[in-house]
């Protein structure tokens, strides 16, 4: 009976209404302890949107959210008032207020991280959000733009910005403070979120930033220190700072990650034995129903003493699990393998890492040779300069992020190294448009045409698991100067074998599928299993394609594409990637120059910045699935 | 007679050999002594390169130039002692002590920023230079790179490096600070030659960087503070800092930019009513005259003491003025004119800038509109994102910088912006391979690649200076996104004209000189004219070809490249850019995509870094002249 009663609940989840929020603020209650009341009511909220979304951050949304609820219900009291989040990721905190606050309609609860709903990271798209966030530093210098932009336009404006503590490791922050101090903006005030933990360890652990409010002070900023959970002290905090109208403000306020849920809370983990479990990710089906049973009832202690009614908790059905897919293959597990491998025959190898270490695999690795594994931080452009140097003294540097900023972030930094002509290998996780939960700041589309370029530099991307290790190889052992591994980071299905006595050969792909009506040419997990699906969907349509594997996303062969095209009436390229500057275009370009043969071409991909939803959804919206694939191949025939 | 001399006199250029500087160093004078005399040396023969080569940065040679002495005289005792510059501008006068040192081969003396000379920025195919910089505020993220291969490799080392003060501003020298402290790297000594003046202005005026001092220390690093032009207070100082070996170590040098010679010497600008006239650039013959005279003079008074020989000073004829080319035209002007016109009838219009307010032309623009001008110093990263969160709250954000630099520093701060559908025209100044004599930090030929696929990013360029005004006004009348202006900033000799009522039309290019045998497609002052050039000699060898500009650098109208596909039987692309990510690419694979007829094709452009040199003999050894082209293409009919 226990245990039935346990099934049914854990298929069910829980939130608030908004007219329960409105009930709250209703309440003859002091304003801290409306607030306090309102915050635990938006974690309960904030918790079922990632529960519901299956991924999202817990821990920085609950470290935020006294902060968040005090500004919206107490501090921004003026029309021009602004507050966004610069680290973006505690995404789900803010819309838990937003919508609490009627700013954003009450249906978007149930569709964080859906097509149509509210995505992992801002969006300027969303009511109520001002700038698009997820990709860190950015926060100060686009609130000092928003300044400017007031003063020009003669408005009246306070702007509050909240940063991370680990975000503060990017350079981009201690550059924007310097004119905001010069320019005397007293209308900027910065919340430092500072909840000690970043993505992976402590920030202490991580690279320490020391005493921060001294740093601030250096800079010209009137810094403050607060408790941001005591609500007390946030409202004392604020007001004292509200005097400061010739300086740019900091407040540094000491948070807890996941505060509010006593097991979720990052207190514990000083000794740093462990990493901090709700960071992103959600929650397992036990303890979210343990996590709101304690908001729960600490809701209903709090509101024992107005002697009015408990807060009425709505309940929503946990969604099915999705259809069973056929098994998915994951390539990370055979990049931290591979790296291992080529770790013990080369001594000179060493890896730096960006508070990415459990993201990009490489515990192991650093287990086994911590004095060859740099942990750099959230501080990418530093990291690739630091390999540039660690490769002109004899090292060999594999540098490690996230593609949506490892390609971008440190760019002329990657450049720079490109031109003294040394080998580094850069390896870029969570690449192309999926998983497509966390937004377009995560969806990394753009690396081929940012850093392509690049004199040198050959990158590659491996469609298989068996194909990471060969590549990996490649970079090491093959080639003298830069490359970039374009790793997808989703778990995928795909038919995609490797041939026989596979080795990668620079510039040339290989079939993975016949045919002879025409060919589809792509690249990667994603891209090799989603032409694949076309090509089964097109010999149902009677047209025979086949479909090959090329993980050289800058290189073509001439001969190598030449012979392709003189075999296929019609040539596909397929990019997980913007088309402009994609894989495809290489192709196609090379088709125009070398080619004798001439197949009808049609290039698909990505024209405009891809949307944030569920895996099926957006690859649906895009034609980036099979179906859509070949569709638009059978529209393009029929033209 | 005065008259006939002083032509005679302005006809010679003045150096001192090796084997005086080996005399100096046998003289029994102190230490201190020695250093100074011979870094007035060195100053005169650093004079005599820029003097040679036409330009380069005299104020920074000067003001370092009694440090870089020291260091190579006095501190670096060891073997793995390793020095460099970060800010890199300063290159001849580091030039100058390893030709001094016996370094570099004296023969190089007389070859800075010439072909298989020195180049312009530091390049590490030069014997005794470490790492390419020119870049500003890589330099301590490299050594941190250097001293963690010296600890894995267990070699001891001790690494020097020097950047500028306005080089502070940039986000990545804080951001390098953290981890150089937290892994106690006493192996690391910075020196700041804090001469207070930047590229244009002040520091203090251009942006601030207060207490330097207290910034470092906040940032865990001893700090000292020393006059970098007094030879025993830097001993004392070195000394000093030797025996701290568990923190990284700032020395704030005090100096004077332009040191040694007294009409050079930036320390009456506190005003900023004028500009520092010896940033860049070479000084007149008079005050070449004038400047070795005084540096002569104070040689000699300070040898006077040992009672030996004067210096023997070198004499070195004049190279003749080039060869009278045909009028040469400027952008720059043009565009000048076309911003201040539109931000007459815009109110919105407003201008950043990362002090190149005068290599940009915005000095009349700033002084029109003083209230809509931010110079954001050397801040690109924040500069972007400012203009992000001006462009959010309702301004138009023109933001300047030279290509190489804005096209890359803040590239995922210009997708960060583009994904917010906001419209903002960046102009990136100092594009394609010349100027060649900066060297490649500065040659801009990657910019098309870099951000070319940012959706909604549209990149033209000019081809002469009346497709400005056009080109902007599209811009910023026509495209409500993102958009970049990559303008030529070296004057150049061109045969182009606009057709008869131009007016830009997205993605498609007009024929600026008809043929029949073939096109050549190309794209701004240097592209188009080299293209026409190459036509004329072309037509000398009975083959007819016609050019065409196509400012889109990234759009190519579909349409339209069918109709020019199907007029020519060959069709060759020419870009000022590395050939992958180029326009070249987009045009190729564009045939490919939407051309019915298929022209023979051929892609010129770059493959490799270009070399640092005078423009005619760089143009030719890329063979990007119209001799080089025109040879490439009979080659290519012909094979």
């Amino acid at each position: 009976m226990g245990d039935l009663i346990g099934e049914v609940v854990q298929s069910e989840l829980y939130y608030i209404k908004r007219n329960e929020f409105e009930r709250v603020a209703r309440l003859s209650a002091s304003m801290p302890t409306a607030i306090s009341l309102y915050a635990d009511m938006a974690r309960l909220n904030a918790l079922y949107m990632i529960g519901l979304a299956g991924s999202g951050h817990i821990g920085s949304s609950f470290s935020a959210l006294d902060i968040i609820s005090h500004l919206y219900l107490s501090e921004m009291d003026r029309d021009g008032d602004v507050f966004f989040s610069s680290k973006g990721h505690d995404a789900p905190a803010l819309y838990a207020v937003l919508i609490a606050q009627g700013v954003l309609e009450e249906g978007l609860l149930h569709k964080l991280r859906r097509l149509g709903g509210l995505p992992g990271h801002p969006d300027v798209s969303i009511p109520g959000l001002v700038t698009n966030t997820g990709s860190l530093g950015m926060g100060v210098s686009k609130a000092k733009g928003m300044i400017e932009a007031a003063r020009a336009l003669g408005v009246a404006t306070r702007l509050y910005v909240m940063t991370g503590d680990g975000e503060l490791q990017e350079g981009q922050i201690w550059e924007s403070l310097v004119s905001a101090a010069n320019r005397k903006m007293g209308e900027l005030t910065v919340v430092v979120d500072h909840n000690k933990i970043q993505s992976d360890y402590s920030v202490a652990r991580t690279s320490d930033l020391g005493d921060l409010e001294a740093k601030f002070n250096a800079f010209g900023w009137r810094t403050e220190r607060v408790d941001g959970h005591d609500h007390d002290a946030l409202a004392r905090c604020f007001a004292l700072m509200r005097q400061e109208t010739l300086r740019p403000k900091v407040i540094i306020a000491d948070t807890i990650k996941g505060k509010g849920v006593s097991f979720m809370e990052g207190v514990a983990i000083d000794s740093d034995v462990e990493m901090f479990k709700f960071h992103s990710g959600a929650p397992s089906a036990e303890q979210y129903l343990r996590a709101v049973e304690e908001l729960e009832q600490r809701l209903a202690e709090k509101l024992y003493v107005f002697g009015v009614e408990p807060i009425r908790i709505s309940v929503s059905p946990r969604p099915a699990a999705p259809a069973a897919v056929a098994a998915q293959v994951k390539l990370l597990p055979a990049y931290t393998e591979a790296l291992l491998a080529l770790a013990a025959r080369n001594p000179r190898l060493i890896a730096l890492d960006a508070d990415l270490v459990l993201d990009m695999g490489l515990i192991p690795f650093r287990d086994a040779y911590p004095e060859r594994f740099i942990e750099c931080g959230i501080a990418e452009q530093d990291m690739v300069s630091q390999a540039g140097g660690l490769a002109l003294k004899g090292m060999l540097p594999v540098v490690h992020s996230f593609s949506c900023f490892l390609s971008t972030r440190p760019n002329e930094q990657i450049y720079n190294n490109a031109i003294e002509g040394t080998q580094i290998v850069y390896v870029g996780g969570l690449s192309g448009v999926i998983p497509a939960g966390p937004g377009h700041s995560h969806q990394s589309v753009r690396e081929i045409s940012a850093v392509g370029g690049t004199p040198g530099m050959v990158m590659v991307e491996p469609c298989c698991p068996a194909e990471v290790g060969p590549l990996l190889e490649w970079c090491v052992d093959k080639h003298s100067g830069p490359s970039f591994l374009r790793l997808a980071s989703m778990p995928y299905a795909t038919g995609a074998r490797l041939p026989n006595g596979y080795r990668p050969q620079m510039g040339k792909g290989y079939a993975v599928r016949d045919g002879r009506d025409g060919v589809i040419i792509a690249a990667g997990l994603l891209g090799v299993a989603e032409a694949l699906n076309a090509a089964v969907l097109l010999r149902d349509r009677d047209r025979s394609f086949a479909v090959i594997s090329l993980p050289w996303l800058n290189v073509i062969d001439a001969a190598w594409i030449a012979g392709v095209a003189a075999l296929y009436p019609v040539l596909v390229t397929l990019d997980n990637h913007y088309r402009r500057g994609g894989q495809g275009q290489m192709v196609l370009a090379a088709v125009a120059e070398h080619a004798v043969a001439r197949p009808r071409c049609l290039s698909l991909g990505l024209d405009v910045p891809p949307p944030s939803g569920r895996t099926d959804e957006v690859l649906a919206v895009l034609e980036l699935d099979g179906a859509g694939i070949a569709n638009r191949i059978l529209h393009f025939l029929s033209a």
